[in-house]
């Protein structure tokens, strides 16, 4: 068990079945329990499977923290004399057995009737209304409420271009919670190309049956092509979510930090570390509201004029940046910083550098699945610390965004997001926590609160009629 | 009214409520019913909506035969005295509000654990197993079970190039029927593209997600190079259900239509008329099967050699078929056929071509809405007669084959559908009609047989096992 498996606790996420056939002794189910507890799993149900001869086959469902701490339980069990593990099962792995979703038919097909409503030869003459008045599509079919889930597995989650097959777990994971926290419906796209032309080629090609595109772990620089050249191309909305769900749920959290510190965007120092997708969208949107010095560190050090090789992404970055700033590490840059927001590695940040920062320093350290400092060593030197991990409070997590906001782009069949968009969601995951509830430990809201999906769509759907891109008024 | 709309029953394809303001009194409600009696409506339902005040709101249902029969129902209605029509809504299209098909998600989310197990940190062991073993996908994620459902929407139905929108409504109809008859999941896919490059690539690009695709209603000759490369290209299967659904479906019938007049496939003259997509693929199942005389017609006449300016579907058509036939007319060909198809237009034959025919003729008249000659002029000449219309007997319709078929490869994760799975499926569907209860009115089982998609999917699957195209043996 390596060290860094020790930070965390035993999960679901990595929790197994364990069937064992027990022989009928006194204190032999207390044996087994022992046994796992002191090897450190949580014991989550034990379950009588059947009775054998002399003995009780029992299910034992326990959290663990990784593969390797779950392998060496199930050998501290398998000594136990008297004991037989019959099987191991992964309960992540049966939970994905036959995927996680399923496309359902809205009406039964059990008559002729209804076949004949549904399908041929009613069907045709949905199909002349919708060629005479193409809008009508979001009315009379699934494209008014359905999300197309886009990913060509390049950058997947902190694991990298694992490729599309690989990718679809995650795919289907964010339409269910497409489906679970919004009532919309994702399909999950993975595409067998990561060039940019034929990602642009087959999204834009495939379009006609979604009334939105969701792009995902699409690595950067090519994601930001692939974006603005569907934007253009499109008349319903693009949205990147790597790059612009962060971003709007960092801002919603650095909105309710502001409120405890007592500090205005404008009168900001923003330190950002780490310059992939997430933070570029990060930078995009603190200046779009008002923030006017942010520096940008990559792993190289602060993004500045002075730097060879830089990338056209980064070009772009230092152009609207703080281009001549003084410092060339990470460490030097910190000095009066009031915000650090990390979208980078590890433990880039140490104590020393928090104690360089102003006043009440706001840190959101959002490395996966480590932080870029640990919230234990950096709670004592700062006013507001979040996290992008669900085992420390104020957890940004882009499901605060992306329900919500797709659900309001949809019901209103809007053409675009815009960042006034994106503003009117993360200003509504703040509002989402009364003033007088926030603390330091509570500025982002729950991913349960299920406020936070009905006030994000209310305020992208207001915003998008505001601007006359909706097509729809409700 | 036009003549032809007579010809049709009223159905609930066509059907509407009415709803109707009745004035309290006597016989009023008589009056309504006797005028839409009068009118040739079916009333389905009357329901009392609400009192009014000296009146009571009821909403009538009613079938009719066509969008202007309904309209003079509702006109006949509106002079009724103390009658008001409040309002009149279409079944149909209140059927196809928002959609047909939903995304749903086989797992709550309603908890951290339910979270961290199908989404995020606990996906990511799911991915990583799939990165290492990708024929993993077909076991942990939808692509098991998930067919692309495919249209440009250049032949949808008999309504032509509608385009991609307004197609949306027949692939989500077609990927109902996959649910509910066969619980696979289909996808509707509408491409904004009909060149074949385009549309080869994106499906090739997207592909990763799914398990099978099923193309639809892609015009010739377009559709036979789509099919070609695609599953040349593709380790799933691609199936053409225009072309090969229909051929299954019609060779399934003729299997036991030839049971009936006890000739056999070798001994058959055939007459093909209509060589579009499903003409083309009939005619290739039946030389296949052993069939050794086919002339194929098309509006011009015979499709032989002498003819100028054919296609290069119709000159591979001549090669594989008689190239030397006499007669320069469909009625000349007529002369001592065993079997005629129509996959072509209204009214083509007549009753003096049948009485051309061979002792014992087998006509299958499948155009649609009105086939080749109406059954009750042909049903004194002929042995046995099919056509493709649910309102007689022995309807030739595809949904007897695609949803087996498919289920069939996905269960197995076939790599490819081959000529012996389409017979294979044929003689199932033949098969799931006893040979006792063969009539010439039951040649084919009903869409409602719940035996058919069995028996398909169980006789595609051994089929591909056979030929060592099963990647999973079950």
């Amino acid at each position: 068990m390596s060290d860094s498996d020790e930070e965390y606790l035993p999960s679901a996420s990595n929790s197994i079945t364990i069937r064992l056939e027990i022989q009928n002794q006194p204190g032999m189910l207390a044996d087994v329990t022992s046994v796992i507890g002191k090897a450190g799993g949580n014991i989550g149900a034990i379950d009588i499977v059947r009775p054998g001869e002399d003995s009780l086959v029992r299910d034992v469902t326990i959290n663990t923290r990784s593969d390797e701490h779950a392998d060496a339980i199930v050998k501290d069990v398998h000594e136990i004399e008297g004991v037989t593990v019959v099987n191991v099962s992964d309960r992540t792995f049966l939970l994905h057995l036959g995927g996680k979703l399923e496309v359902k038919s809205k009406t039964p097909l059990r008559t002729r009737d209804q076949l004949s409503m549904a399908y041929t030869p009613g069907v045709a003459r949905v199909c002349e209304a919708i060629e005479d008045e193409p809008e009508d599509a979001h009315r009379l079919t699934m494209k008014g409420n359905t999300v197309a889930v886009v990913s060509d597995g390049t950058a997947v989650l902190g694991l990298g271009d694992i490729g599309p097959d690989a990718a679809i777990p995650v795919m289907e994971g964010k339409a269910q919670l497409l489906k679970e926290f919004a009532d919309v419906n994702g399909v999950p796209v993975c595409l067998q190309t990561d060039d940019v032309d034929k990602i642009v080629g087959t999204v834009a090609q495939f379009a006609p049956v979604f009334g939105a595109v969701n792009l995902e772990d699409i690595a950067a620089p090519r994601c930001f092509e692939v974006e603005g050249r569907l934007k253009e191309r499109l008349d319903i909305p693009v949205f990147h979510d790597d790059q612009h769900g962060t971003a709007v749920v960092a801002v919603a959290a650095l909105l309710n930090a502001l409120e405890i510190v007592d500090k205005s965007l404008e009168e900001l120092n923003v330190v950002m570390a780490g310059i992939g997708a997430a933070g570029y969208a990060v930078t995009e949107m603190l200046l779009e509201m008002g923030v006017e010095e942010v520096v940008g560190v990559d792993s190289t050090g602060p993004v500045t004029t002075d730097r060879d090789r830089l990338n056209a992404a980064k070009k772009r970055y230092v152009a609207m940046t703080n281009p001549d700033v003084d410092g060339e590490t990470l460490s030097d840059v910190m000095e009066d910083a009031d915000v650090f927001i990390g979208l980078s590695a590890p433990d880039v940040i140490t104590v020393a550098d928090l104690k360089r920062m102003a006043d009440e320093p706001i840190v959101f350290a959002m490395a996966n699945p480590r932080p870029e400092i640990m919230p234990e060593k950096a709670y004592p030197h700062v006013a507001v610390m979040a996290t992008g991990r669900s085992d420390y409070p104020n957890q940004i997590n882009n499901v605060l965004c992306f329900p919500g906001l797709f659900k309001g782009v949809l019901s209103c069949r809007a053409t675009d997001i815009t960042d006034e968009m994106k503003i009117a969601a993360a200003q509504a995951i703040a509002d989402t926590i009364d003033p007088r509830s926030l603390t330091p430990d509570y500025v982002v809201p729950s991913v349960f609160d299920q406020t936070v999906v009905e006030q994000v769509a209310a305020a992208v759907e207001e915003t998008a009629i505001e601007q006359g891109l909706a097509r729809r008024r409700t």
